[in-house]
């Protein structure tokens, strides 16, 4: 009997003994060693993603842990592999699977958010979610892929080639990615951030951290550019002020990934975009070669890890641990699921 | 002594006689046969162009005529040649220019606002602006070579191949070029449009246009498509229901080109850019293999010409010419500048 974190609604999560799911014939059941906490999960437990989440429900989808036991038909996977889950499940039928963008599917289900997640001890999925882990590469960093592979994402859609110059605007969790993803790539990076802890966090990465408040990110770029502007800007803070930055900075020819999630329809300078021949890019979780790429970064040391994680927290801590993230002040919380032995 | 239409400020032409000035080395003299009124030439007579406009000023750049002479050092060309203009002139030094974005050059000349142009009968430019047009093509259809190379350009930043879906939200003289060249490369073509003439216009060159106080373009759109929506729409109508209208429509991976003109910010769905990863790509102007392009399709007979020109005025009546323009109800009106005996 192993442990799960269940969300009950009313922003309020209880810790249960579960028993471990027996895989199904294409499943398997892992041992869970960590479970990350990200902005989705935060959502979930504001409410705002009722609607998606049948309570009681596990959620989580950062993680890493081995596999326990395989179904049958699973040729593929031993017992005792390294495993992280690419935590998508498309229908493979609508029209944006058939034109190959299977990550985008009209009616994508999001393994963690519309079906059970990874905060418990024993986690039971289809086999061709799995992604592999190099021995080189720990349980505790390959929590990490996923949030990883996000970057790689939009770092490749956003076309940055090295030398180039990229601005990340919003220095969380995934917004250091992307400056890590983008130095790794050969890319000269700054980001903006408002806040001083953000800032501080990126700043010890090696980055450039501009406060917009202090300093006018326009200005900043002009003569760090030569006076051509940025390549490629990200914008990860969905804000409107982040938006206005983002087009403010763009060279001829320049990119804006629209990466921050933003609810409401934001001003746009279209003039711009038109007069620079500018480009505004939408970029949404990853596919399988953005996780190959998350592990091979991470394997080979290009992206940090350690330095990333700010906590480690027991599964029966579980609440405190969302607490510590709201409060702010944190990068990356990972929740210890017991499968680290 | 030729003829030439004076822009003098106030919403006013005077048409005068000009003399012909000599071509300086370099510089080739044209026999203006036909020059098109565009959109930027109504914006001038309106006067909010007029902080780029030296009064008195000659305007005009969608033009057609013949070599008349040629100053010295000019060896590519010879007295007699039919030829149109690229009204671009570029610094060669900015980061545009240093980039290969000559067109979108940080200090860019368009020859005709910046500089004199080619509503007279006689015109003096940089020999490396002319493009030649071949026999087959009457220098009334050369005129449209100009507009055409827009649409060419805007069509390649799209990236639209045969068998896509485009829709084009504006059917002026931009969009129904636009539409032409979409249709050329195999796509599917439907456009939206308010005005009835237009419409009717659209229609006329074989089109599906929509009227959409009729039709719901998403509705039609996802009939069409079997709810793919389109791979391509060209905002063309510089209007924020347009703007609106477009993220709409578009498919997973779609893009949106940003062709009209926004003089103020637009509010963007931008939560949709990101959730179906659409591109927003600006297109201005035209690079030199657009007009290449633009005169291989229209010799060919693959962008219908005769269909386009409402109306053909000679130069005295400029006036009247641009009047016409105003009241709407024409595509293009082209000037005789006298050139073609
Ligand atoms: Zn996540
Ligand atoms: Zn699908
Ligand atoms: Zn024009
Ligand atoms: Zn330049």
């Amino acid at each position: 009997m192993t442990l799960g974190a269940l969300y009950v609604g009313n922003r309020t999560f209880t810790v249960e003994p579960r028993p471990p799911v027996p895989p199904g014939p294409g499943e398997v059941r892992i041992d869970v060693a960590y479970t990350g906490i990200c902005g989705t999960d935060l959502h979930v437990r504001h409410g705002t993603m009722d609607h998606r989440v049948a309570v009681p429900a596990v959620i989580g989808h950062e993680m890493a842990g081995r596999v326990a036991e395989v179904g049958a038909g699973v040729t593929d996977w031993q017992v005792g592999d390294a495993v992280t889950v690419m935590p998508l499940d498309w229908c493979g039928e609508c029209p944006a699977c058939r034109a190959g963008h299977q990550h985008i599917c009209h009616r994508l289900t999001f393994v963690g958010v519309d079906s059970p997640g990874s905060m418990q001890g024993s986690w039971t999925v289809p086999a061709e979610l799995l992604v592999g882990l190099p021995e080189g590469l720990s349980l505790r960093h390959g929590a990490l892929i996923e949030p990883a592979a996000v970057a790689v994402h939009d770092v490749r859609r956003s076309r940055l080639a090295a030398g180039e110059h990229a601005v990340v605007i919003g220095a969380g969790p995934v917004g250091l990615l992307i400056a890590c993803v983008a130095r790794s790539v050969g890319a000269q990076v700054a980001l903006v951030e408002l806040d001083p802890h953000r800032r501080a966090v990126a700043a010890g990465l090696g980055f450039t951290v501009l406060d917009p408040a202090a300093t006018d990110p326009a200005e900043f770029v002009g003569g760090w550019t030569g006076m051509a502007g940025a390549a490629v800007v990200f914008e990860v803070s969905g804000s409107a002020g982040g938006v206005r930055t983002a087009t403010g900075l763009l060279a001829v020819r320049g990119r804006l990934v629209v990466v921050g999630i933003h609810p409401t329809p934001r001003e746009v300078d279209l003039h711009r975009v038109f007069w620079r021949e500018l480009e505004i890019v939408g970029a949404r979780v990853y596919q399988r070669d953005d996780f190959t790429e998350a592990v091979r970064l991470l394997a080979a040391g290009a992206v940090p890890t350690e330095e990333l994680i700010s906590e480690v927290v027991p599964l029966r801590h579980v609440t405190e641990a969302f607490d510590a993230l709201e409060r702010g002040g944190v990068v990356k919380v990972l929740i210890d699921c017991g499968g680290d032995a």
